[in-house]
């Protein structure tokens, strides 16, 4: 049987390219970064060029440039790392953040360590700009909103949020005064916040992820949500702003993150990275964005009662994401694998949990109608063909699971 | 020029079979392990054969491996998992720990989260058993000690340290109350303490890590260290051990450490791991100890003021570490590389720090005798050839060296 994989947001395949550039570094060049001798010096020159690729990439220095082991290790560490150094600071995040955000963000205000803000959206899964600026306070240390859902694909105003953050810290002649932790208990500091974070993980390789151009102090990437490897990760953070490790030792890193360096990832995450802006770059998204379409103006031609969820217009290209009224996303999922399409009945993260996604809670809908939901995300190597074979199956499918609902069958 | 690697202790190339092992998983099979559907399915049976594949080999069980992104993270992850979850505990470790334990442990200290104590070692690198003993207080959470130096390659008495550990808890009828932090603010739990942890990522391949053997409650390992790849650990935590994630969000391993599994190093590492229970396991280990003896008696033989760093006896097979008086490591192993070979000057993690040696200083040596350290550390691919190159090119370095050096002068 044929497999048509639509779950991209979960993770993609590591393409050729990129485990070619990859493999001199498992055996020929495979030196520890940090050892004096020839086998370091190349491994060591080698991440330099990555850090150099991904730096230019993002427009920012190579020093501002964090190696870690993939983005929820990034999300957890501007969160964890900044709010380590500061007596009780307060965050705000959207209420629609990937786990690793979200539950991070939950965990240290139940330590106590932080206060938190958990913003609303609206029914396609907006963050207000003008929310965000109201809920900052005082002590607010940390705004991070991700830049693209991962379940319904809705793309945040980053830049408004962070060009409004920049003008508030200008328009703020005296920066804010905060409580050291640690070392200089009870000391005081000014800072000029809060700092502006952004979970790019999805956005990657569809969106511009310039940070000058986002306004953002620190942003987090995971390799393999674009064709690199898994087990790799970056997180960029604004130089100057402090940042405790979250793992400690060796000083790789610029002393930010212990552990020899994971060479071959490193050197994948870059790789992937320079494929992003070649030449194709526009067509490609241009022809996934068509493929986007016609998926989801097919499945709301053919299948009744169905939501696209998510924003109409500013959703990532390959996102394509719906709510099937009375029957649940896991039995379409299921019914869809058999027929040998990949799917996702919300993030990969939370599938199999029997809790409806937060994302859509969020969004406005209630507990069953959530449970209807189903994901598809497109790839570089979709086909048209692929699209029009979900096209013929899918309303089959909710058709035959819908004769067996009995929502389905009270409401009829 | 030949290339002659003597730096196995700093890392060690992937082997041809576990890269061969891997490849499925870039391309063909990539699917998240979270999907429900076929792509995650196979990815989820392969993480859990590898999971039972490093169960079986350090006899425990599945659900007792979380898989990380190496030794520095898993060494963090056990003394800052466990710690977060006392009100200041106290924490014992060894003098000569590898940095991602003793910083770790400083860092938790200096923010005034726990009590530690640093154990002294003898001359030799050893720590005493009654010195553990003598350190253990009421609120003594965790006991660490590394298995085998990574420095000077001295073994430690991991199994006695366990046993007298396992024995203090089973004659300590009232187990410990400790008080809870977090969640449960003020409250007390009883816990049968300490846990033991032994950093073995310089022992495995070597010495037996059956933790039942060693009484070990926890044990990190580092993929890159035996053969696997890089960006990829293990950290055994026994069943029903209190431990707070450092890295929240998905469900992933247990609960206990989120983000998409790096499959491709998970598989990797596993089929690393099976690759040092082979059959010809033995003979590996008595050929590389042959030549480790082969390279410290023809030192000592050839070259004058040369002391063996280390126990004589109780060291790694394949680890050989000297300190040559007056001259210092750095320029040894500068002239080592210029006639091709790769050696180090301490570990990689230090190599290049102006400061000598935390674990030659423990040991007793002066700080100018420590500054001559050189490490040379075997793998299975090491020659006698290689060996005997060594033999000859080493004295005339030392030789050129000294006759540079304004304290060898003064000597003579």
């Amino acid at each position: 049987m044929k497999r048509i994989y639509l779950d991209y947001a979960a993770t993609s395949p590591t393409k050729k390219e990129v485990l070619q550039a990859m493999k001199p570094y498992f055996f020929d060049k495979f030196g520890n970064p940090s050892s004096l001798h020839r086998f370091g010096q190349e491994t060591r020159a080698a991440i330099l060029e990555a850090r150099n690729t991904v730096a230019k990439f993002l427009n920012c220095g190579a020093q501002e440039i964090i190696f870690t082991s993939g983005g929820s290790e990034s999300d957890n560490f501007v969160l964890r790392g900044i709010s380590n150094r500061w007596h009780k600071p307060h965050i705000i995040i959207s209420a629609i953040e990937h786990y690793a955000i979200l539950h991070t963000c939950q965990d240290l205000e139940k330590q106590n360590l932080i206060e938190a803000t958990y913003l609303p959206v609206d029914k396609f899964g907006l963050v207000s700009v003008s929310d965000v600026k109201k809920a900052i306070r005082k002590n607010t240390i940390l705004v991070s909103i991700m830049y693209a859902n991962n379940e319904i694909g809705t793309i945040e105003p980053i830049r408004e949020i962070g060009k409004m953050i920049e003008k508030l810290k200008t328009q703020n002649s005296n920066p804010k005064s905060y409580f050291e932790r640690s070392e200089k208990k009870g000391s005081r500091a000014t800072v000029r916040g809060p700092y502006f974070h952004t979970d790019a993980v999805q956005a990657i390789g569809y969106l511009n992820c310039n940070v000058r151009y986002l306004h953002a102090d620190a942003l987090s990437l995971s390799a393999h949500k674009f064709g690199g490897p898994k087990g790799v990760g970056v997180l960029y953070i604004r130089k100057g702003i402090k940042l405790s490790s979250q793992i400690t030792g060796g000083g790789q890193e610029y002393g930010k993150r212990a552990g020899t360096e994971n060479i071959p990832g490193i050197i994948g995450l870059a790789k992937a990275i320079s494929l992003i802006g070649d030449k194709k770059y526009k067509l490609r998204i241009k022809k996934i964005t068509t493929l986007r379409d016609r998926l989801i103006s097919g499945v709301l031609k053919t299948i009744p009662d169905v939501i696209l969820t998510g924003h109409p217009k500013e959703r990532l290209p390959n996102s394509v994401s719906f709510c099937f009224k009375y029957i649940e996303g896991e039995g379409i999922l299921y019914n869809l694998d058999l027929a040998g399409v990949a799917a996702s009945s919300g993030s990969a993260c939370t599938s199999g949990s029997l809790e409806p996604s937060h994302v859509l809670i969020a969004c406005g809908y209630d507990h069953k109608t959530a449970q209807g939901s189903i994901r598809f995300t497109l790839g570089e190597d979709t086909k048209e063909e692929e699209i029009e074979y979900v096209l013929k199956i899918l309303p089959k499918i909710i058709k035959k699971l819908r004769g067996l609902s009995p929502y389905w069958r009270k409401n009829v």
